[in-house]
């Protein structure tokens, strides 16, 4: 790698919940943040003066000589800033894992660096720990985006179009629908008199057995028993059709897991 | 509460998961374990060993003069259990969310002690965290059980067996489920040739922020969104046919949650 061509300042173009953890990593990295655009002024402006950056919200008043720009705005108007914004020599990427590499494809270097975390804006995040999945067309441009990276994050890797929409669906499985049943499980002991907190301890130890052993070994409860006692008495104690319908088809998807031959 | 009556000592009945943790909890708070019992005399003794106990596989051999038994044995065996112990004037509880009080209703002190919480034997936890819920029906039983859980645990309340019926299900649907749908992502990303590992700061964050605040108000995804065209696309790259069912099941839920009438 030719480490003269390494990175080193940055303009982020959004100011949304990515944008500004991003903005803070590289600024953290020291890497210059440039300048911020957002299509909001102040709000330009607010995650500027974080990072020691000048804020901007109009496309044309973009820099043309910065390293790096990063498009961290909502997937559909991802293309239509690109499609704005003036042409550079620098590296342009999008952060979105849903949108193909070709959004930004207008650019002589280009490529995507998705972020693999869910943040809100005052989450404290370690940045380190955000897996980082690349994609580039161009070999110099993947071993320049792979350096930038490397230096934001510890897990960096490539994955395509078609890898990044199956993380996306992992994503979606994993903590969407985790999350949705947590909120009905809270739902479900608020309505019977008891505080949701008394969940937390399970919760939290849950997680780490299943980032540390496998989940379908650690599985516990009576679907994996098939103890269909208690899944009767369970189904009879849940009045509300649509938490007995999950209820129902996740106790049926963990027998027929639990009892597949050869597993 | 009589301060005199104050529980200093114990038999653990069994050697499992919920056993062994309880055992090294009640031997780390000052409390004497004078004997534990199990059906493998090996197990027995090897508990014994870690809490300076005696080790006994005969219910016969069971002391009569203890404060308290805690019996931990698999929910089906609770019954059995009780009925071969001596009787005694200690207390005798069980630990279990799902068998009722009166399990236990032939000795004269008895109760319920359930913990809350999912444990292997090896896990490290903090049993300080784990949440302990209590049911006597005699006052003075229950506040002795009360001081005794007390020292065991920072978390201690009062819950109906209904109330456990309750808590259980809750557990089933965020913990146990939640621990299926995360194997089930794992499976997916590793047939689409991606590490899952990738997944653990995702998870780990989505687990802070429901237990920091409401998993309705942090829900993201293409489903709270009503994004057809994601979901579409991610059904279309979903060649199991469970697994689809699951991801329909659990959207459609998330879009009729988040766009309920005064919700």
């Amino acid at each position: 790698m030719n480490v003269g061509k390494s990175i080193k300042n940055a303009v982020i173009v959004g100011s949304g919940n990515v944008a500004t953890h991003l903005a803070k990593a590289v600024a953290q990295a020291d890497i210059a943040v440039k300048q911020v655009w957002s299509r909001d002024i102040t709000n330009a402006c607010k995650l500027a003066a974080d990072v020691k950056s000048a804020g901007i919200d109009n496309l044309s008043d973009m820099c043309t000589d910065a390293d790096i720009y990063i498009i961290s705005v909502p997937d559909n108007a991802i293309r239509s800033v690109a499609e704005r914004m003036p042409l550079t020599n620098g590296m342009v990427v999008h952060t979105s894992g849903g949108t193909p590499i070709d959004a930004v494809a207008r650019f002589d270097h280009h490529g995507v660096m998705y972020t693999f975390q869910t943040f809100s804006k005052n989450d404290v995040v370690d940045f380190g720990q955000v897996p980082l999945l690349l994609e580039c067309h161009d070999t110099d441009d993947s071993n320049r985006l792979a350096e930038f990276a490397s230096r934001l994050s510890g897990t960096v890797c490539f994955a395509s179009s078609a890898q990044r929409l199956s993380l996306h669906i992992a994503a979606v499985v994993s903590s969407n629908f985790g999350n949705h049943l947590v909120g009905l499980a809270y739902e479900f002991l608020r309505q019977n008199g008891l505080d949701s907190k008394l969940l937390h301890p399970l919760l939290r130890q849950t997680t780490e057995k299943y980032c540390t052993m496998s989940p379908f070994e650690a599985q516990t409860g009576p679907a994996v028993r098939n103890d269909t006692q208690t899944i009767k008495r369970h189904l009879n104690n849940i009045s509300d059709s649509e938490l007995a319908d999950i209820y129902r088809t996740l106790t049926d998807s963990i027998i027929r897991h639990h009892t597949k031959p050869n597993n």
